[in-house]
């Protein structure tokens, strides 16, 4: 880590890796033997056009998506995807059951509401969300057009530790924005996965949305041809002038997670990075995780001391230390480090020892 | 222009300032002091706040935006705006007047079906988009709840050389999406003006949209909480995660162009920009320019030769001298040349030298 570099444990817009930028800064002016920058690209150009292609394969060979699936890059982040979800899948049956984990997935079924039918499958708003449901707390529909859930809770700091599993012919659709890339998808299961790009892929602008075909050409009358599926799969996601150059940045991401090992590597890798955090909490008797064990997330470790003058005093100190923006969600205060697949194990072994050292010293 | 750039003439993306790309690559791993990337960083950060007031306060200073007016960088380009116009705009009277000067124009004419009702005031179709309709050609409404036209055709190289008057009580909504940033805007008359950046003021991925407050608050209850410009206003346009990077170069454009000299220096350069192609056209016997004199634009100059084996030569023949991306709009063919706010006047003397030179070369 260069000295003018801190840890940036931000929950999105979040780090990103050196390598990728550098490459990014090093080519910014000239892209290959263009004559300009990826950002002055016209997006019909053969360039771009093998950018975007090279995109859609490396997320297709990492994530081991299959050909019913088709992968665009929408923008308008996640809660653009909230309408675009039941304006184009909620008209098959007219209703879909939404579990309600965290604030994302309330404003997913609120915006849900005005298409259709929304029945709560389950909340854990009663214990400030510190906890998933467990499958058999799921109130599940058969005349569901889909179960929608979030995978990973970024303010709360849970995570589905399983796919949940609907009544047949009911498909899932999940929000992965914080856990995307980081485990393999079971893909048979759902109708649409999507994730903004700003936590694991790529900067803020992009949203990566995986949509299962057979799903596909049922937009209500009302939906604006930007959020109607088929018609971004019949434009290739060039309905449009796409955000090229985040394109390009989660290109460049997806080549460095390639050659870290993939998938695997990233799982691992999250799973280090978490127990770090995990253990020192499971052994502070200053520091107190905020969400139960079983359902802690391996990207957002959320904890407090209880009192918010001594949280305060924390994040002051490790902001001195090139440890930055460990404050929690304004939502719910407190600490969180958002740990996604860019943050090396050193800044994460940083704000460990830091943490110990707080401590002991009182 | 250093050896291994182009002149770049693609209509959107489009060509950027050296300088600016140069300050943007300089920064991108540290920006001021934060010890991070602009891609790299939280939006609610002081860094980037910093940047997005910077940003907004430049566009207001530059183009003389009133108070009553407020600035917004969505996401999902002019197209989505096709919808979210009608979508917060129609429900006053349920009808808009529109004008049908291009492929644009008409998409958002289309789009404003889906919302109520859609009366063509002009249609230019007739002889292939290539005029613009006259204050008099126009069928406008006092029952209109907006009189809606495109300011510039950017594939059919025309452009609206005056200010549409609608009846007294309705106002304007204008895509000025290729014309932003090259004159000033008499912003009494409009409820909405929108721009895409990719053309005249960043890379792709951001839209600039003007909203008069007075006309907000009325969105049909079936849109999407962000295209509702009443939540992005009370959001200041982080509902959710903003396209920070974008907006981050935009900001470095609008501080080129304040250097150069604002809105009036812009204003001179696409008249000469402009004017050194008009020539060549209007004095030479193998191009003929596509649009009617009175109607020409200033940012897109289309042209052809009347033999499209012509054509496909010089544009080969360009593209061997650094000069790219003047094929047509693959919808009309021939030659278009984009001459926005970021195109040298280098760039378009090298273009007009060619023309001559390869008329009298035969």
């Amino acid at each position: 880590m260069p000295k003018d570099r801190v840890f940036n444990f931000a929950a999105g817009p979040s780090t990103m890796p050196l390598e990728v930028l550098r490459e990014a800064q090093s080519e910014l002016l000239n892209y290959g033997e263009t004559g300009m920058s990826v950002m002055e690209m016209s997006h019909r150009s053969k360039a771009f056009q093998a950018i975007h292609e090279d995109t859609k394969a490396r997320l297709r060979a990492l994530l081991k998506v299959p050909e019913d699936f088709e992968i665009l890059f929408l923008q308008g982040g996640a809660t653009l995807q909230f309408a675009m979800v039941p304006m184009n899948l909620i008209g098959r049956t007219g209703k879909a059951d939404y579990a309600v984990t965290g604030s994302f997935a309330g404003k997913a079924a609120d915006e849900a509401k005005k298409y259709g039918e929304v029945r709560i499958a389950a909340s854990s708003k009663e214990k400030n969300h510190t906890y998933i449901p467990a499958q058999d707390q799921l109130d599940l529909h058969e005349d569901a057009s889909y179960f929608y859930y979030c995978a990973n809770n970024t303010i709360y700091g849970t995570e589905w530790q399983y796919t949940p599993q609907a009544p047949a012919g009911v498909p899932l659709v999940a929000d992965m924005s914080s856990d995307i890339l980081t485990r393999y998808i079971d893909w048979d299961k759902y109708a649409v996965v999507f994730a903004g790009a700003q936590k694991n892929m790529a900067p803020a602008g992009v949203t990566a949305v995986f949509v299962n075909k057979a799903y596909v050409g049922n937009a209500l009358p009302i939906s604006p041809v930007m959020l109607d599926y088929a018609a971004m799969i019949k434009g290739d996601s060039m309905h449009n002038t796409p955000p090229c150059w985040c394109i390009y940045m989660m290109d460049l991401m997806l080549k460095w997670i390639d050659a870290q090992g993939g998938i695997p590597a990233m799982e691992e890798r999250k799973r280090a990075r978490s127990k770090l955090l995990y253990d020192v909490l499971d052994s502070s008797s200053l520091f107190k995780g905020c969400a139960e064990k079983g359902s802690r997330s391996f990207m957002n470790v959320t904890f407090v001391t209880g009192d918010p003058e001594i949280d305060k005093r924390f994040i002051a100190g490790a902001k001195e230390r090139g440890i930055e923006n460990i404050g929690g969600h304004r939502s719910v205060g407190g600490m969180r480090a958002s740990i996604y697949n860019s943050m090396p194990i050193e800044g994460v072994q940083a704000l460990a020892d830091y943490m110990k050292e707080f401590e002991k010293q009182g």
